[in-house]
């Protein structure tokens, strides 16, 4: 029943959060003697937050919103050798080397010997793309999607764009907002790998998930076994 | 013969280079107090040419460059406050009204009713997509491309999904090193349309262009008149 296999990237298939939990850190130093460490981690996510809808996501975003905390905080005494840090900060971020998620490179190989393979994820074109080729998993897929956000409308446009009947289709995610929820009411089906730690922006009510049925497994290994248990019933 | 027309974007159907250039004449009023005008562009092109490996093109690369040049040419002495003001610009710019070029808006709506017609631009995404939608263009696209480079292999990508063979497919826009120069690499047309000012990383050399044969017409407004005369003959 099942043709075309689409997973979620950051944190999907490769760490992307620990790169940002790391960089927290950092930032949390490079700013002490302004403030505490929780203080400045509050007003960066609150600044993160407000400035979505001017930033989107992705690191260039997270970077401008972390120089505008730290002027913020600083009450402009800031310095520019730190705000420099800062800069560097994103760079080492977008070259960071890609930390491909346990269990992921086997399952992607066999999966793709039954099925047709994607990528479906938010961000920026060049640094996802980068990624891609840099995890060695590229040759996997067969599409990569990039989407401005990740509602029922855009799976549908995918999937009429790849020409999959929505019964057809599993998406695959670590966020129950944007890789579970929307692809259900899109009309096809998917399986939840809840990552080790949560991302603020993508919380869900346990009222959202009431009566919705999707899959769950606890890690990437276990996805095969998921995927022919529920196509056999 | 043509039945798809694809165009760039920026400086071909809407102004972008405009906003560069106001903002960068805020940026050197803002630091007027360490150089002088020349002093800081310069600094700011290197800069942003050096940057474009880790942070691509786009507002917000541009703006974590102007930043950095900021902390650079005043020794680490800007004020927070300065900083807040750029990251303030770069707000501005990704709100600012999207100015359609003299002719475009009668062109598409014209040629719409003859040929598919696309959009294929680099730059980010969500920018990309806002800006489409601000335009009031975006109804008579049957496609928008957001690509990570503009080079012939991403052209034939293009064509080989959208199932266009290279005899039909026509590029308008105005960077010949972008728009034009890959595209007949690629086997299919293309038509140069000169904007007002050019952007200095798409600069080519005469030798490059040396035997090379594409259309080129002064505005959007004679591209009608060039397609009916080339297709007849």
């Amino acid at each position: 029943m099942i043709t075309t296999i689409a997973f979620d990237a950051d944190d999907t298939l490769w760490h992307t959060e620990r790169i940002f939990i790391n960089t927290k850190d950092k930032y949390k130093s490079l700013l002490s003697e302004f403030h505490d460490g929780d203080w400045i981690e509050r007003h960066l996510d609150e600044t993160e937050t407000n400035n979505i809808k001017h930033f989107g996501y992705g690191i260039k975003g997270f970077t401008l919103s972390m120089i505008e905390t730290a002027c913020e905080l600083s009450e402009g005494r800031i310095t520019g050798d730190k705000i420099k840090e800062i800069i560097g900060f994103a760079k080492e971020m977008l070259a960071a080397p890609i930390d491909v998620l346990e269990g992921v490179r086997e399952t992607i190989e066999e999966l793709s010997r039954n099925y047709r393979l994607m990528v479906i994820t938010k961000g920026d074109l060049l640094d996802q793309e980068a990624k891609l080729a840099r995890s060695g998993l590229g040759d996997f897929f067969d599409a990569f999607e990039i989407v401005p956000r990740k509602d029922a409308k855009i799976y549908k446009y995918v999937m009429r764009r790849h020409k999959i009947p929505a019964e057809e289709f599993l998406m695959v995610g670590n966020s129950l907002k944007s890789d579970i929820l929307p692809v259900l009411e899109a009309g096809a089906q998917a399986v939840f790998v809840p990552y080790e730690t949560e991302w603020f922006h993508e919380r869900v009510s346990p009222e959202e998930l009431e009566g919705k049925n999707f899959g769950r497994v606890e890690s990437m290994s276990e996805l095969t076994t998921w995927i022919k248990k529920n196509q056999a019933g």
